[in-house]
């Protein structure tokens, strides 16, 4: 491989080898070494979490939400996966020579209220206009600085009998974007699922024990998200097909175009992982929450079948699910 | 103005304009306001700075320096001037399809060199992938999180007979990467200036009392920043021209190019303001830095002429120094 392929930014295999080969083997370091969704930094007596995302999706405009909203709710859910509140955003725009003020202007409010909703303030940013052709349209990137509340969450906590949650319908942020950008109208209007989760991991952290890890399954979706959990551990995960909640919108989406719903990306669910004795109580917590009413225990972590995730699928049949390979679909986020 | 120009991205007028119309009309809030280098956070009792900044420079590579390590010293520089101590660096990538695998590689190892040089860890990072044609090869986003050791900089105590300093050659960078670009050779190989500025930075502030502000004179240039200083405030400055340190190559290729050095972004130098009584202190603290050895007094605060920047040019006569308005040089950083 000499060439990065868009299957480089896929989040599936191709990725995690890229990040292996050449960001973890130079920058090696203890916090870049963990691989969460946030890096977890000790400052005097506080812990806090940061993280970097850059959104290039295409169209920037799409049902149920836009690159901008999308950028702030991304940051807010990967400091909430890792305990943290969110409370700083900064915001780097790359703009193409050309655009439109009033599109620039659209995107700036729907910031400006993704944050209002996500409790957050953008601080800091930065603007760069490159010329025509040298980008599409906008990129947006978002870091953000989160203080972390709640400092049990860890992959390590995970045991054998502890049970898989996933937050509601997956893919509809994936097949929001697609219908959207090839102009495929499906029976049903599929929104996006991009929503800042803060407010319900909150709760749920507050109000249950028991919670072990959470994740947001975004760029190669549930199957490879599941993945990166189990990955040289010394359990694997069993996933229950008919449990996993596919709405009819994005299933005949799948359907027409040959896509597994197993690895769409989501922009506003959460997998949480909790003792099985505690699953009960956090999926009533979960399901009061406008974001997490189609909460669901889709399955469970098991002592056999080590670092593998398993589908139970639907005709009662098994198999391996492994992490995305190829791409799916560039440009989702 | 209905379009985005690359002259709201040159670090003048428009982009201030552009700032003022878009983004503080609609983010307002007190942090952001301040409009500095980065944004101070109180976070328990600590104050954190937080800056984030793209770099679409083109080429990548250039004498003296490439987008890697000069993302890494940009974030660096940011924090430095606002008396932190930097700490935390965020890696954001966005890829062209197709980019070699040894170049990205280069990158990340030059970001690893400036990193160590600098005493930052990139803790946390994120890749995208982008059609081939749907980016300029790479654009990095840095993100930086400093601890403000230094609490007493801020324009507010600025008066007039202070001195302003500039910590060496100005247009340096810009001169290295446009004779990359266009490949125009000129007497004399310029080299970026780009580097770290917080060793000399920490330095300076431990050791000398007296310093008010600092700021670094990046897009827009020495003229530009000094505009940004003095803007809306009780008092001006005057800016010797025979004192503005110009190295002959920036000299010969600003001749021949038509450009002037004031408006050319560095990326290795700072504005010192500092009390008159410590200037010649400040002065010989800089000096003794590889990164300050070219360190100048270059003029004064003064009580008239508020809100100006002005020029005392070496022909004798008096001017004033706006604000970079258009674009000298896109895609500089």
């Amino acid at each position: 491989m000499h060439k990065i392929t868009l299957s480089h930014g896929s989040g599936g295999k191709l990725m995690h080898q890229l990040i292996d080969s050449v960001f973890m083997k130079e920058l090696d370091n203890k916090t870049l070494n963990q691989k969460k969704d946030s890096a977890i930094l000790t400052i005097g007596r506080k812990k806090l979490a940061f993280t970097t995302d850059s959104y290039v999706v295409k169209p920037i405009f799409f049902p149920g939400g836009d690159i901008g909203s999308m950028a702030v709710y991304g940051t807010v859910n990967d400091l909430s996966v890792c305990g943290a509140k969110p409370l700083f955003i900064s915001l780097g725009l790359i703009i193409e020579e050309g655009l439109d003020k009033s599109i620039l202007e659209k995107i700036i409010k729907s910031i400006k209220l993704a944050a209002k909703r996500s409790g957050v303030e953008v601080v800091t940013g930065d603007t760069k206009v490159v010329e025509k052709g040298s980008c599409d349209k906008i990129f947006v990137n978002t870091s953000g600085i989160g203080e972390v509340y709640y400092r049990n969450l860890a992959v390590e906590n995970i045991r054998p009998g502890d049970s898989v949650i996933v937050s509601g319908g997956i893919g509809e942020h994936s097949i929001s974007v697609l219908s959207k950008r090839e102009g495929i109208a499906f029976g049903t209007e599929v929104k996006s699922d991009s929503a800042p989760l803060n407010g319900m991991i909150n709760r749920l952290l507050s109000s249950s024990g028991g919670v072990k890890f959470m994740r947001d399954p975004t760029r190669g979706g549930l199957a490879t998200t599941l993945n990166e959990i189990v990955r040289s551990r010394r359990f694997g995960i069993a996933v229950n097909e008919e449990d996993v909640p596919v709405t009819r919108g994005v299933r005949q989406a799948c359907e027409l175009l040959g896509f597994d719903p197993l690895y769409l990306a989501c922009e506003g669910r959460v997998i949480v992982i909790v003792s099985s004795k505690s699953a009960g109580k956090v999926l009533s917590v979960m399901r009061k929450d406008p974001n997490g009413k189609g909460s669901r225990i889709i399955g469970e972590v098991c002592g056999e079948n080590k670092g593998f995730v398993y589908l139970n699928t639907t005709s009662g049949g098994r198999r391996i699910l492994e992490m995305l390979s190829g791409d799916q679909l560039p440009r989702i986020c």
